[in-house]
């Protein structure tokens, strides 16, 4: 029995939309679903102790027989890294382009997946049949080579997914993104438009990733007679191969440095995403063989990560570089929102070991600007507008250019993690509601952590503890051993005898109440001893630190 | 008997360079010294739990019969914050301009100290003599009215101390800096120059406080039909009264919101810092009775802080404003570096109202970039350059800056808090070190929680924390109770029955071995516990809660 609403498109955002980072998104026509990226997120400030978040993805293993494959836009960890966890459950194949391929599997190979995970590498140009859906994949520029826009051709209608972009006339490696594809396809008719927000509030044109290797040029012709560091991202193989071009260009020998750099260098050199002249590349060990002026440094760490290289060398618990006087540290690279005080941490601590910290015009985005927006709604010219891709404002930032390009703000969709967006020619709406979010990773737990347990951190963090044990005897209520106060993270308590001999005399006298009235209950008992402490403690240092009560009886 | 050093001029930064905002400077020959400025900073992340930074004044205690005063450059709580903490020890006058002393009053009346606070209010161009010195305070222009830069005088020679400043030709309030007088003081010969290093890596000039006003013109007469919502700074009393006129201008009421902001503009109301004509400020009960397009509300909270008026409007705990479609909604302001993520938190739960943000082209910085840097250098002419106020980074841009233009490499010198920097016409160098620092202030608390508590607060965060208590038999050690194993932060429990009672087993195994190899000492049987129950929690989740056993005897 077939469900009418069956034979429409849907399209669920099951993340990335509050937490910017999970990046997913399942596309459903009938009996078949695909799904487009899986990425990951850092934990928010206030996830103490959280080591990373991925999606929720229970909706598609609700549905897991209907679900026909990842198609990955491109191999940040944004739009891959939640992979390794989410496959586990949904073992389905991946499908994407060269490069992005090479760098899932370095990451399937480390989590031991890779045996039991089907890959296929598609060119741009071509497309794959997956179910009721087509995707073909689009030429795109970003910060990393080998990213696709998607075209996703379903009964109801076609959908763009730009994926992350930008649009570079004239790219490092490879060709320009494929305008005219995009205007082809535009003329043929699209429902919707899931466009990258990141930039949509930021006027004009992203520049061209080739005037960074102009201001490399520069800044090597002028820093002729010192080392020369440069952090940036280590997925950004174009910056990598334009910081080698210079390096060439001025006799410099060339080191790479920090795990993650060394991994996607490896893997984009492997399969020929990176030119490197003969005798250019050296081994960190091999550095003392050469004066500093002959050497470049690339390394990670342009984001001010503390156990990053660039931070291992800046606080000198580097093993192999230090930092020296005359050195030429360069960020090729901007802070992403919350890192700026770390990278300031790191460029004071460079400076401090004599360091020349430039900062400047060593970078450019990996995003459209707004006018690059305009000109993608301009040649797919969407019935709907899905701005994805972002923070609310701008998600909200794309609504607005959207709209100014003639689009109906009832065309134009604002979703939310978990909405199902039905849309065809006739209409579209948000029709129903699945579970979607996100789900922390702390060490080997997945999903262990709730709010609960933040909870209990977040006010551990703030005053700490005070833990209050006593031993009772059977029947009688009697105590006969403590009551004993231990203490962390509350005071230094050498500082606070006092203090702490009082608290134990506060409890003392909430336990002898406790016998007056003849209380027995335990839970009531630990209440009386909490709030008399809390308040005595309030009153006395303005803390609130937990308080936890734990008897035990003989 | 006077030692030779004693008639040297010494300049002893206590704060203010390793912890941004602790700025206090004293200032000694033979037997006098004078304080500048007392500030107090916000603490870094790492601080968990900590509520303020305050410096260590134990030279000025150890001192204290030298001690004339504290002269305070403007009233910005990076410099006058601290005043109700150092008193307490230092009670010595204070000197400063009118709004000044009229802010640190309001600050002293909340800590009850105004009565035992001697202050004295001091003019632009006019000087005070303490001990040895003469202090002569000159007009300049800063994001706060009446702020001074000043001249100190010494048997050993002329300190110019720019306090925070810009250079605007066009201030809201009052002149522009006096930037004759201290031309005239550094063509009769200066020292040392301190000069304000915040904006040193800024090339040009920091445009005039003016041009925000035009700025609420326009939009003000762009948004003639909707509330608009101001936030910015509280102390910036300029920008409130050019918001004022906009306000006046386009016949609309004004509210304002949020206690910093209400005090701070009562405060300059009395003193005459600000002119309002009548009717036009109304009281926040009186919001309902003017329709949205007549009304401006100006509120605190342009950081994103979380208790702040904005904020709590945002996300709907405000008592009496909530926002509504169609508000406009003006940042004022810049984020101070590490509030990025807070105020970008902010402008998308604004934006998911569906207010309007604006937070372009509607402040101006209150401190001076790279040209007017050099403007002040060119005036002043010092012999030395100690740069201060700003990151190292900063500090080390206005270095840079003062050897471009020709004062040499070995007269510019990058102090440390503690430094004693010994300067006279023949040679300035770093003499002595003194204690100096900060100390961190949590609730009523000054100074009792150090590196111990803070690191047992970050260990907490991080993991949680295991309690294991068990009561012991007195003599024979024999378990009478226990083990129990409490924990909080680290799993949420009843997700993890199993691991626990595991938990338990690994506990009780440990004390099986104790008592076998006939172990009865305490702290032997906690470390025991702990290390084996550390090992099997590390193998099992890949963490590292704190574990904490606690012994009972009976």
């Amino acid at each position: 029995m077939k469900n009418f609403n069956d034979s429409k498109l849907k399209i669920i955002p099951l993340g990335g939309l509050e937490q910017i980072g999970l990046n997913i998104t399942a596309f459903e026509f009938e009996d078949s679903i695909i799904v487009v990226d899986c990425g990951l997120a850092f934990p928010e400030d206030d996830m103490l102790g959280i080591d990373l978040v991925i999606p929720d993805v229970t909706y598609l293993k609700n549905n897991i027989e209907k679900v026909k494959g990842f198609i990955i836009t491109h191999g940040h960890e944004d739009h891959i890294g939640a992979l390794p966890y989410i496959l586990r459950d949904i073992n389905v194949p991946i499908y994407a382009t060269k490069l992005t391929i090479g760098i899932i599997e370095r990451k399937l190979k480390e989590h031991n997946l890779l045996k039991n995970t089907k890959r296929k590498v598609v060119k741009h140009g071509q497309s794959i049949n997956l179910g009721s859906f087509r995707i073909e994949f689009i030429k795109t520029n970003h910060s990393i080579a080998d990213a696709s826009a998607l075209a996703i051709y379903s009964p109801a209608g076609t959908v763009i997914h730009t994926g992350d972009f930008k649009v570079d006339y004239t790219p490092v490696f490879g060709d320009a993104i494929d305008l005219q594809r995009l205007g082809e396809i535009g003329k043929k008719g699209v429902l919707a438009l899931m466009c990258d927000s990141t930039n949509a509030e930021r006027p004009g044109f992203t520049m061209s990733e080739r005037t960074v290797g102009k201001t490399f040029d520069n800044i090597f012709s002028e820093h002729r007679n010192t080392r020369i560091i440069i952090a940036t991202f280590a997925s950004n193989v174009d910056r990598v191969q334009q910081i080698i071009n210079s390096a060439y260009k001025y006799g410099r020998k060339v080191v790479v440095e920090g795990r993650s750099m060394v991994n996607i260098i490896s893997t984009a050199l492997e399969l020929g995403y990176l030119n490197i002249p003969e005798n250019t590349l050296i081994e960190i060990e091999q550095m003392k063989n050469y004066p500093d002026e002959q050497m470049v440094l690339i390394t990670t760490g342009s984001q001010g990560e503390s156990m990053a290289a660039l931070s291992r060398m800046a606080s000198d618990v580097h093993r192999k570089v230090s930092i020296k006087p005359g050195d030429t540290v360069i960020f090729s690279s901007n802070p992403i929102p919350g890192n700026e005080k770390a990278v300031s941490k790191v460029i004071n601590e460079l400076s401090m070991k004599g360091a020349d910290v430039i900062f400047q015009d060593a970078h450019v985005s990996g995003h459209a600007c707004q006018e690059e927006i305009k000109l993608i709604y301009s040649l797919v010219r969407p019935k709907y507008a899905l701005p994805v891709h972002g923070e609310y404002r701008h998600r909200k930032a794309q609504a607005g250019i959207a709209a100014s390009l003639g689009i109906p703000k009832d065309h134009i969709f604002m979703l939310h993690s978990g909405d199902v967006l039905e849309v065809c020619d006739e209409y579209a709406a948000v029709v129903d509601q699945v579970q979607a979010g996100s789900i922390l990773v702390d060490g080997l737990g997945v999903g262990d952590v709730g709010n609960i347990v933040l909870r209990d951190r977040q006010h551990l963090a703030e005053d700490g503890i005070l833990i209050v044990v006593l031993t009772l005897e059977k029947y009688s209520n009697q105590v006969l051993a403590g009551p004993d106060i231990v203490s962390r993270g509350f005071v230094y308590v050498r500082e606070s005898e006092i203090l702490m001999d009082e608290a134990r005399h506060v409890v003392e006298n909430a336990l002898d109440e406790c016998m007056n009235r003849r209380i027995s209950d335990w839970g009531k008992i630990k209440n009386i001893i909490k709030d008399s402490l809390s308040d005595y403690l309030w009153k006395k240092t303005k803390r609130n630190p937990m308080i936890l009560p734990i008897i035990m009886e003989v």
